[in-house]
């Protein structure tokens, strides 16, 4: 931890105990950074437990739940805290601009605006209660920046990367191969089977090349069925090909880490992921970064 | 097997011959109490079966199968032969309480269950007759009990033990995307489709995300299908993860376990896993530990 | 080809002639006998698509398709070629019953009695016509003779041979969730929801679980649909395992044909698998047997 | 770029200028000529989405898009764009028959028709609208052109290359086994549940087989369920084949890439794959071909 050595010279102690207490605070390489991470990632948690409950509470005859100021008063709680950590974090921050416009800043500002919009605007909350308490539990997005910071990311990450070009190729056919279907449905099918627009039957050829098949749409004519069988046999079988890509990188990144791994003193290599010891000479290796 | 041989210098009698008994019945490491545990397998199989013919003779017409003395019998012969087990194993046991508490002692309580419950409160038995058919039914679960010992497990058990912290990752991003995703089409699509409490959003995630895709909730706005198909090509990509994963790890397991098979007399390693003498020198090779 | 060698020593002229007729038409290691075979699997391909023509003919409003004389006509014409098929491999065969009662031999039987039933009982098919049909149909198994005599079915059937035990402690799994998770809708959702029996539960979970998902049985309550997510992620889980066991067992099985194919100069292994000369010393490679 | 050499001598000027436009514009092997094709493709994939936007202006109640006009002279300043292409390579192309009758020749064709179509037939148009659409949206197809020249395509062309045989193999099994369930289910739900033809028989068959399950038709019969069931586990099986297929032959195709890539100094093989230096002497590796 450099930072508070190079702290020492700033000229205004203001700085210096801003530093101090972003590093302390928010600099994921220390400790207590990472555990007020977990604790606010764990608010975030309980506020969108607390939204999943309240809607459960409301039924079809009530479509309010009951104790509205309970629920009002544990939303206030619960903006308070994140309005305080945005605060801190942009105040604390070395570069406010820079975290304001991150993608992380971003949602941390988002976290906050159900209240401010049910006070600015109350009749939104009212009339489009669905999208206000929608947008409350969003908020479980800020759980991902929990997930940044395990290390087994890696692993994953460097496969994907390693066959990003693969994967592009890929995900392009794909598209192309719905774009095809769906307008050959649109031509088949026609308006009164639901298929009455472009849309609607490349919404159809997602759900059906990926093999969801929710079956509010269908073909009703033995032709659309024939293009639809061709259709799913065609998605059917390349559904294999980003498995197979993915297998064979991370494959190869096994490998190619259990062979770097190299015995100091006998130069041995090809050991096991978690051996600690030489196999050859039963010395100690050097830790594996997982 | 040590275990008579220690017993002999027990004090009482009766300590020597529980011992013995419990080595014989169900100690797993000899014969006779492998036995057991398949003849005990066998009835909880049959036991299910019995329920399902028993369900299956109940229509719409007549809520009760014909010959409700002869179901009831066979309850009877059932639970006499798992209580007698339960008593046996929780009397025979070196360490009773252990025994009770653990999940297999707990499933083989359960297993006696339903007929105690039919005598001591007979009108659940009657008005909650799905409730308490169906808890005859979970008894399909003490078959696991038998897929412990297979030796085979130990492969997969450690190439899922290897990728834990990696799955654990893709389960947590999962979650949050059908929280996510479960919020916004609660948002967009409303009380009107069936999207009425965001639990009723996320289950429709759930399905969607898993390719299950059932049809009892659907997107009907263009907005729902636009997000709906996001998410499906989300679930469809990712659900190449965990196979890679888990691909990657056997690939890696089988590798090791061949290389590991050294011939003891010329060193050569690299043998085929189903081998039985060195392909350079021909001596014997050790057996393969499945 | 030493059978025509051994048959010159054989008693009776008969005979002899028997079993020169047997390696021409019906002896899979004669290039001839291939080529009967191949025209076999061709005429039962064309009696199928013969049948989904007159199937498709048939409309709602004219049970019949038209020209039944037509169709009744092939008909008989593939009867009596796969009649004359059958009695002329029964009586070349060097062992008739052992043909006779084999799954090949039962299923060649099969495919002749749709026609002898029509017959023999008239009333069947044209009561049953679509049973009599499906019959009919069912001759496609023949073309699974074909495939017996590729040579990549060694690859897959070695892997799948290798991963057996593996395989089947899934499926034992698979079976039992399927009959838990049966049991515990069956409970929770009871015969109003459809679940009327553990039977219609058990193929509401092999239906999800599979990721097929009709919809024709759905959960309704919430607890039903909180079960119904967990089996479902169950089931997305575990749909990696088969996967990755093949994946794992069939990498290996390349590896281990490209290291035994040994330069038969040199000593070099580890060839590409379509090489045809060594990459170290040039000398032709041995040929792969695929 | 030999091309502008050879033109040198050749004797008319006309062919000169003919050839020289021809590598600017479409030899794949100049940098402009790959320009141009991602122009093409950019525009076919505007026209596209044009066609897109005025599907998804038509609605129930007005079934034509409003300004008309605009629409169509979109649609004519696109197919003028396409119809200069479609010329321009006819022309300068050295062999303009075989471009004319090469896919991506019939492909640029087809791309002009629907215009054309409108002009002669326009009575086709207007009650075909449907069709006539999807005439339009089809040109996405041409969108695959660019893909053609992406070099992560090897890789996944040679796998699927090198696994053809099983691949064939599979298919075949696949194709056999829903031909079969089909006509069981045909024999056994009969007409009134929706199997009214073998064709829909099997259309359901793929539907269950590739886990789609759209829902439209299902079982209704216990016999029914069974045998569905059973489809449905062995549809479960294999798709664990091809995967399993084309994962070992990337695997061995990314380890034979590695340990083909030898440093020119020291010859130690089994680099990384994006290593730029030897590990062992520090050289410059030769470029990876990707």
């Amino acid at each position: 931890m450099p930072a508070p050595f190079f702290a020492r010279f700033t000229v205004s102690g203001i700085t210096l105990r801003r530093r101090h207490l972003f590093h302390l605070l928010f600099d994921q390489r220390t400790r207590s950074a990472r555990r007020v991470e977990a604790f606010c990632g764990l608010m975030a948690l309980l506020s969108v437990i607390v939204v999943f409950f309240e809607s459960a509470l409301m039924t079809r005859h009530a479509p309010a739940p009951p104790h509205p100021g309970l629920w009002l008063g544990i939303e206030i709680a619960f903006t308070l805290f994140f309005t305080l950590e945005y605060l801190l974090r942009l105040v604390l921050s070395p570069k406010p601009a820079r975290y304001a416009f991150s993608f992380w800043g971003i949602l941390d500002l988002a976290t906050l605006l159900p209240l401010y919009v049910y006070w600015l605007w109350p009749e939104i909350a009212v009339s489009y209660l669905f999208i206000w308490r929608a947008m409350r539990a969003v908020r479980a997005l800020r759980i991902l920046k929990l997930l940044r910071f395990m290390p087994s990311l890696r692993l994953v990450g460097e496969a994907v990367s390693n066959a990003r070009h693969q994967l592009i190729l890929f995900y392009a056919f794909i598209a192309i191969v719905m774009v095809v279907a769906g307008a050959l449905m649109y031509g088949i099918e026609g308006g009164e089977n639901g298929f009455d627009s472009l849309g609607a039957s490349v919404y159809w050829a997602v759900v059906t090349v990926t093999t969801v098949g929710y079956g509010d749409l269908t073909p009703h004519t033995a032709a659309g069925r024939v293009v639809a069988s061709l259709l799913i046999l065609i998605g059917y079988s390349v559904i294999a090909i980003p498995t197979g890509i993915l297998s064979s990188q991370m494959t190869e990144n096994l490998q190619r880490r259990r062979q770097a791994r190299r015995c100091i003193h006998c130069r041995t290599a090809d050991h096991k992921l978690d051996a600690i010891y030489c196999h050859h000479c039963g010395a100690a290796l050097p830790r594996l970064k997982r």
